[in-house]
């Protein structure tokens, strides 16, 4: 055995995991209603041959004759670290046990099913007994993977490596304490009119618009597509093909738009990977059994988040492009100006939904969720007091009251999914985004590319300073190689502030 | 070991073998050009997982127990029955190497390249050495399958189980004494006009009216697409899941609109497997490592045909649904009556391009090819006499000179793919199609429901008689069984006969 012999399980892997992308992929775009069932156990069995593959005594030799191999040579050695992740999210996966990845597989569709038919009678009781398996599985889980610390560790480290409860915390409490006040300043200030959002925009021009933006922005249409779904969603099978969707409503401009750019962002992270990294380690997520350039779930939301965001709902994205939104669409746009619809889609408004959240307000959705998942893993709270807790905690944050369980605890897919722990990616996706933007400006070129409508600047500096890492790269790594420091608020803290402020006080 | 592990281990190469098949229609649907490098090693990956599990010792322990607890239940039990097509094809694939057929995926792939660039540049001797090392593969592949009397018998076996090159030739000895001078008929006689075929007619609009025949005919959209592609196929991902596409060309109204209805019946053969043969023997071809529930290439080729030619190309399907074509193209078919068109979709024509062949003229093109290829691998001609033994067969058939190699000895994709052996079963479905569209007619309600249009009565028929039994019934089981006797070509001759006599003399 040989580092040849792990490079060839690693790459079987790895196809079989693009394989499974493809079968979820074709599930939400084009499979017709008649293939559901095969669907699900089709996609069982192709993930399931791929931990077998993983966890097998071949894979476990080839690591073994590779490491032998390589025994002496440096550890910055791309093979060395290939084979060191590999042996890592290995380690990670073969201490959950196969039953209970399938209980929890087996939950996970069920769970949807449940949490659909339970939101939509607005009825939290009848999801329950499904949060309460999927709690205890998930604490199951976070005790096979073991922590140091607090059980939310385990599993929030699946998504991002390294991250830790206690951290998050710390971020929270910096986030919250800054966020709360530029809330209440962008309140203060004049509401500005939204109206036209809502007027009537053939789809088809939006899909028009919003791919032509894509095209410049320089996500690859040779190397993905862009399809229709309901919940907007980016996929790869390899990075030669690297596909996203969204969702276009007629009554409904930002909706769209905006989704796509953010799924942009995610599929110009896939396809700036490292040509050489394809079926490798640094293209395979071990733990989660799935096929994934990115080096964590919130390094890939900094991508979305900042295209999105950052480039997306600038000022000067707007003064740039409004008048081509206005030639697709001169009726609805007539009375509108640029500034204003930069305002109409920056506009602060507290609210119940986390997918409507404007960016001001996201996080505190997010932070919620988290400190609610964190306390059920570790015991301190349990599924009967969530709604209660849900209620409270958007009181406190965003001032509202809840109405319905539909509008509140069972708005979101992921507890259903036992997807436990992720949710915390989402804010550190934005934070994350304002550390490498800022970085990104001071590099030459980009700044003065943005001013002018040119994207390629920017995008050849992440493809250079992120993408093409792929897995390679821890993202606390990423974060200190790029911007001399690890983990940090202020930036993101900085440019809220900034947006805060840009906005007119009367 | 027992039956619950054999059957737990097909399913799971069924699973695997569906999902081939997904990954074989989205690069022909879907794929970005990007994906083609890594869509072929994920496509190998995942077949050769299934041929691991199908060869490996689980299965073969599985078997083993299942005829231990089987043993002593009668041989028509359905399990028996699944143990023993499972290990016939298993045991087929088991005496092909490896190698072989990893040497054989890997021509396949760059056999095809090189074919389409020796078409495309009118050059079979550039050709010439990719088809002989094809040959040379093939006859390899022969000899480890064996056989008793010709070596096409093991290749053509692979398609169609039990067919012979000795049966073949009689077969083809009757059609072609059967045919020529019906065509000789045919051409004495006024030949149709067909100058309206070739009008301007919109692509939406041609689709629009074929798939709502489609839907009339009885294909089931909810467990089923139909998309666009160069090259229509049907494809399949278990029962519930049966995908069509066809080929709309605006100024060549048939293509489309008959390629769809083919399509249709490949397609409601599938959706008419009975489900508990689901991820079932009897709905995995171990031997082409193909997940499919028809029980044949022939048997499959029936149910196109039939639901093409005798269903859609009949006089009686025009008398009653021209109208509703002409209400969709009224300008383009304001002059054109309904006797008209059914006489221009039948008009006969020798011609030069299999695929644009008529009816009365396409099996000649299929008994050339199926000489040629018989001959090559028993090593009676070589590859360098291929394009003049082509030219005189063309001749001597079907009275036409062959002018270039793209017209030719290079106009199909088969031999570039491997697929020696594979040509007979266009004709043995039509063959077959003829007997089972004769008894269809006998049975309660078919022939009433065709005079009126109502495709439900011959579906159902096709349903109880042929569709449902899968690959659990062999072809000519299924021949006997329904129309008393084996495959015969008489009712596929007095089929063609009376077509002929149909025609107008003046």
């Amino acid at each position: 055995m040989s580092y040849a012999a792990f490079t060839r399980e690693v790459e079987r892997i790895n196809d079989l995991l693009c394989t499974a992308n493809l079968l979820s992929w074709d599930a939400r775009v084009m499979m017709p209603p008649g293939g559901v069932t095969a669907r699900g156990q089709q996609f069982a069995t192709v993930t399931d041959c791929a931990r077998e593959l993983a966890t097998g005594d071949a894979m476990r030799r080839a690591i073994e004759g590779a490491e032998r191999e390589l025994d002496g040579v440096s550890p910055n050695d791309p093979r060395v670290r290939a084979v060191r992740a590999a042996s890592a999210g290995i380690g990670v996966l073969s201490r959950i046990p196969p039953a209970l990845l399938s209980e929890a597989a087996t939950l996970k569709t069920e769970g949807q099913a449940v949490w659909a038919r339970a939101r939509a009678a607005n009825d939290f009781d009848a999801f329950a007994p499904t949060l309460e398996r999927t709690v205890e599985i998930q604490r199951q889980v976070a005790e096979a993977i073991g922590y140091d610390d607090h059980p939310y560790d385990a599993l929030v480290g699946t998504y991002e490596p390294g991250m830790t409860w206690r951290r998050l915390q710390g971020l929270y409490a910096e986030i919250k304490s800054g966020l709360l006040p530029l809330i209440e300043r962008a309140l203060a200030k004049p509401q500005p009119r939204t109206d036209f959002l809502e007027r009537a925009y053939p789809v088809e021009s939006q899909k028009r618009f919003a791919r032509m933006i894509a095209e410049r922005m320089g996500y690859d249409f040779s190397r993905g597509r862009l399809d229709d779904t309901v919940h907007p969603f980016e996929i790869s099978f390899t990075r030669g093909d690297v596909r996203i969707t969204s969702r276009f409503q007629e009554r409904w401009l930002p909706g769209g738009l905006f989704a796509v750019w953010h799924e942009v962002g995610h599929g110009m992270y896939e396809q700036g990977i490292d040509p050489a990294f394809t079926r490798s380690a640094f293209t395979t997520d071990f733990v989660n059994l799935y096929a994934v350039g990115g080096a964590s779930f919130g390094m890939h939301e900094s991508q979305s988040r900042l295209w999105e965001n950052r480039v997306g709902r600038s000022r000067r994205f707007w003064e740039l492009h409004f008048d081509e939104l206005r030639a697709v669409f001169p009726d609805q746009l007539a009375d509108v100006s640029a500034e204003e619809f930069w305002r109409a889609v920056n506009r602060v408004k507290p609210s119940l939904i986390r997918v409507e959240a404007d960016e001001m307000t996201y996080d505190l959705h997010i932070i919620l969720r988290s400190e609610i998942e964190a306390a059920l893993i570790a015991g301190e709270v349990s599924v009967k007091d969530v709604r209660a807790l849900w209620a409270e905690k958007v009181k406190a944050t965003l001032g509202l009251d809840v109405p319905t369980d539909t509008l509140g605890v069972l708005q979101d897919v992921h507890w259903s999914s036992g997807m436990i722990g992720s949710f915390p990616t989402y804010t550190l996706g934005n934070v994350m985004a304002a550390q490498l933007f800022e970085a990104a400006l001071e590099a030459p070129g980009v700044a003065e590319g943005l001013d002018r409508g040119a994207y390629d600047p920017l995008k050849t500096w992440l493809n250079e300073n992120v993408h093409r890492h792929g897995r390679s790269s821890l993202p606390e790594d990423t974060l200190v190689r790029v911007t001399g420091d690890g983990l940090r608020t202020d930036a993101y803290l900085r440019h809220l502030e900034e947006k805060v402020g840009a906005m007119p006080d009367a």
